[in-house]
């Protein structure tokens, strides 16, 4: 058999120079390419002989260098000290619906901790029938699931209620992931530890911490603990890594992100909920009137087109443009994204890359035929509770301008002729 | 409010030294930990103070060092240079579906690698209308899909047809692994290329190839290419490892790992198969007679326990024991799957963890109580187009001793009183 990559015969060049169209049919697209034939299939290129030694010598590899830049980020004057740093996940950068661990969102109160199977113990205290600790080797012997779900902090896109702010979708949006999460379900250990002493369930609560010196104590009403809350131990297939929680980190499926608590070390089922600073003095709402809006725990549906955007510009000439983003709710499964090329005069329907899944992350996509015209680009998710993702106007109105928290509006984008993007308002 | 983690009031350290359950009421379970009470819950840890700057300085994050045996590994003897070395899944010490990039199985044959962006082309000719030839750029302009599929090597359990060789599930099962990939289809490609100089697609083929020295080249059917090809260039949410092929890579979804060629560089649409070196000398299956099977390209339905195995014993007691492995079919969706502990004679159907994807990987579970008794471990998969996982028995009567690729017969560990456990043939 000749080696068909060592195949540089007269034949082949003459009709690699004379016959090859530079650039694709593409409709109305401009691929323009040197006349002539391109060094790049023609030569023998120095990059295509491996060293051989690049996976031996890395059992767990990282991205090439050539991605160096899709790391994450944070910004510098959002927290006051290092020690609760926000990391953004570079969602502009990113397609398909999975966040890799390495650069998934991650936000601290007290630093990231590391604390080893060994040491990890979860107590189940309270309103239960017996108490009971838990090391790590017991959660494993408890029947397992693995599901997938989006984590957004109640934060994402808080910095845009005065205004656009921060001009990318991994600081406007950039505080979300979506991990496929295994681990044993929330009811099964409240069962183990009984709830008979607890009564009536539906007025309960349970109070999660973590071990780390926060605590980050948060109160979580009965009803939500059996339904589809988690004690997960591995994310995407591993281990969660220290930042996410390792060992064990609770997973609340589409509320906010606070309440995912890392490196959980207790549940205490209570008659009432704790109130605890993180849902008093934090992640509470602050109306027009300076009143809070409390227990705001569900993160309603919420999309944002990744690219194009601020730091994903349109590269490439005019023709076929795929603008693609991400959309999400936490009361369901997405149903349908539009997306408006023209600040919401007029929407097209987007396709979503598989059907949507219960509070997970919903890939979005739209094809166009761009000739280089100004956008003002949005996107706007529709939820399996017939929730459909409001204006920033419409959601001013009834919150005014005091929030951080629960900021879902759309989004927009104004695309320039020369590709470049920017963070604006549309009235 | 009080911060809760300093709560050692006189109290709390009498509820916890006084009416803590010492182990769970898991049914059966032996859980049993110190008397008194346990420093880890009642005494301050110095672990519980982060040093805050972990996830500034880790953009890019990495496993916790804990976990630092969870990495691919390679068996020396099975390949005869490094430059062409196999290194495979921790599967054991996973858990749910996705596989990471960093712990995937990887395979090359002439080293991983590094080509940029900007020096990638993508050549499409042959018996087309119009060659083309594709820039990255180019590739992003077209209509993208995002699906999860497995990637199996045809030699994966290839050295257990002699007999039980490897103890541990990721030599004898790792080369695997399962991503989301977002790409274009094949077909899009094709079709923008123009298949009309082609004739009748149904006796036509695609002869792929890449850019690293090997080229690796394949010949594919027309009719899987118009099928379910994918143009992929990122996994699990971002760009393709090195590795793994980056910047663009061949997904032949159900079809042997070998055809899915890393850093593409050429698809020529051909009137016959090429048979190459890698699907005459390589990636044929020799019989009984020393004849060779040719053309097995799909990867049968399959399925392996992760743990307990040999590198995932039994570490804890006696009583709730989960059970979990993993489940594939190239012809379609995993159905079931049964698990034995007593050497096939008796079945248990396992919980999958979601409803079966096309070609892509299940996650089962069964729990049981064990009591310390020996077990012959087996796990059975069927998938969606009724075919049953075979014995080791029944592959060795129709296919003889002398293959390498291809096996996927029923694997069983025999587990011991203590825990351990070690790859073993029944008859």
């Amino acid at each position: 058999m000749t080696d068909r990559s060592e195949d540089n015969s007269p034949s082949r060049r003459a009709f690699l120079k004379g016959s090859l169209a530079a650039g694709g049919a593409l409709a109305g697209a401009t691929m323009a390419r040197a006349e002539g034939p391109d060094p790049l299939i023609t030569e023998k290129q120095s990059w295509a002989m491996g060293t051989g030694d690049g996976v031996d010598a890395t059992p767990y590899g990282m991205p090439i260098r050539f991605e160096g830049d899709v790391v994450r980020r944070n910004v510098g004057w959002l927290t006051a000290d290092t020690i609760s740093s926000i990391n953004f996940t570079p969602i502009h950068a990113l397609d398909g619906t999975i966040t890799p661990q390495g650069c998934a969102f991650e936000r601290h109160h007290s630093g990231a901790i590391e604390l080893s199977k060994d040491d990890y113990r979860l107590m189940i205290n309270g309103l239960v029938d017996q108490p009971l600790v838990f090391t790590y080797a017991d959660l494993e012997r408890f029947p397992r699931v693995t599901r997938t779900f989006f984590l957004e902090c109640a934060a994402n896109t808080g910095m845009e209620w005065a205004g656009a702010q921060l001009n990318g979708a991994q600081f406007t949006h950039g505080m979300i992931h979506n991990m496929e999460y295994t681990g044993v379900t929330l009811r099964t250990l409240l069962e183990e530890a009984g709830l008979a002493a607890a009564g009536d369930f539906k007025d309960k609560w349970v109070y999660v911490e973590g071990a780390d010196a926060s605590s980050n104590g948060r109160s979580i009403p009965m009803e939500k603990a059996l339904d589809d809350c988690m004690i997960a131990f591995k994310a995407n297939g591993e281990a969660l890594r220290k930042e996410h929680g390792y060992p064990v980190r609770l997973i609340v499926p589409g509320w906010e992100g606070n309440m995912w608590v890392k490196w959980l070390r207790r549940i205490e089922v209570t008659g009432q909920a704790i109130e605890s600073r993180e849902e008093t003095s934090k992640y509470t709402d602050t109306l027009e009137d300076g009143t809070s809006r409390k227990w705001t725990w569900v993160m309603d549906a919420k999309s944002v087109v990744t690219s194009p955007s601020p730091q994903s510009p349109i590269k490439h000439g005019h023709g076929p443009l795929v603008i693609t983003g991400l959309a999400w709710s936490g009361r369901g499964a997405i149903t349908r994204v539009d997306v408006s090329i023209d600040g919401g005069k007029n929407w097209q329907e987007a396709r979503l890359s598989s059907e949507g899944q219960d509070k997970a992350l919903s890939r979005f996509y739209l094809d166009i035929d761009w000739q280089g015209e100004e956008m003002l680009l949005q996107s706007r998710a529709m939820d399996s509770s017939g929730y459909v993702q409001p204006t920033k106007a419409q959601l001013r109105e009834v919150r005014g301008l005091n929030s951080v928290y629960h900021n879902n509006c759309i989004q927009t984008w104004h695309v320039y002729p020369t590709g470049e993007a920017e963070n604006v308002e549309v009235s």
